[in-house]
């Protein structure tokens, strides 16, 4: 039997990067954590990327992940909007590499199938699918259920 | 009269990030330090971003400086391009910011501009005039040249 393994799904964002935790051996999966990390709007750029980086580096700390499931980011029509997402993307993406974790990108419509069989699943088939799978999860906002449903997909189609 | 200042300049890059020291104190510039960042191009896309982050974490480490300039990303024709190098930019600024180290933005324009009054001067246009303006500076590629540049537009912009 494969080694258990601790994964940290990232929904990231600019104005709210969703992270969830979940624990994994052989088909089981348990919930351990998930929530959404907030940057106050009014400071600089550049302190709101800090910020992130600087949570997510705690929850690197506090639960201590193997792997980091995190969605592959495309060029969509507003560029610029996608270019301030990437930027949000990188500062999540650089403190989990900093401490040390994998990171395995995965295709938006590969999370929706992996979880629904469906690529184009909408978020209440989602949210459904979440909570037959981990039935102690409880997320409160969308980013939150994608970060789960992040490191459900890293689980699932690593087959630890 | 002001106080002196050490200021950071970082032309950033996923493949190459050119960075410059420089110090300041009224109309007096003196040319500090100034390199490329290269990240080994055969690993992982976070780990890249990682590199980039601890490489200017270290700079920030051994060169304290107090504050940070940076040139303003635009989305250009080549919105996959602009996507990456934005991601390379949010390390960076990441690692600035992280260390407690103001960050601020300037326009590519701008840059020329303050350097040879002129707002599309050349590449060679601006190596000259660093040299009038830092003697000391030997810059070896066009990116540690763009980050000198860039240190001086912060220096000449804040008027310490």
């Amino acid at each position: 039997m494969s080694s258990p393994k601790r994964i940290i799904g990232i929904d990231p964002g600019l104005l709210h990067t969703g992270w969830a935790v979940i624990d994994c051996a052989g088909s089981q999966r348990n919930y351990i954590a998930s929530g959404v990390i907030l940057p106050p709007t009014k400071i600089p750029f550049a302190e709101r990327l800090a910020f992130i980086f600087n949570n997510v580096s705690d929850l690197c700390n506090e639960y201590k992940p193997d792997e980091c499931g995190i969605e592959v980011i495309f060029v969509n029509k507003n560029a610029k909007t996608t270019l301030l997402l990437g930027q949000a993307r990188a500062s999540a993406m650089t403190a989990i590499a900093v401490n040390g974790i994998p990171v395995f990108e995965y295709e938006p419509n590969k999370v929706k199938k992996t979880l629904t069989s469906a690529g184009h699943a909408d978020k209440e088939q989602i949210y459904r699918m979440l909570k037959i799978l981990l039935p102690k999860a409880n997320p409160k906002t969308a980013d939150e259920s994608d970060a789960i449903a992040i490191a459900l997909t890293h689980a699932n189609t690593s087959r630890f």
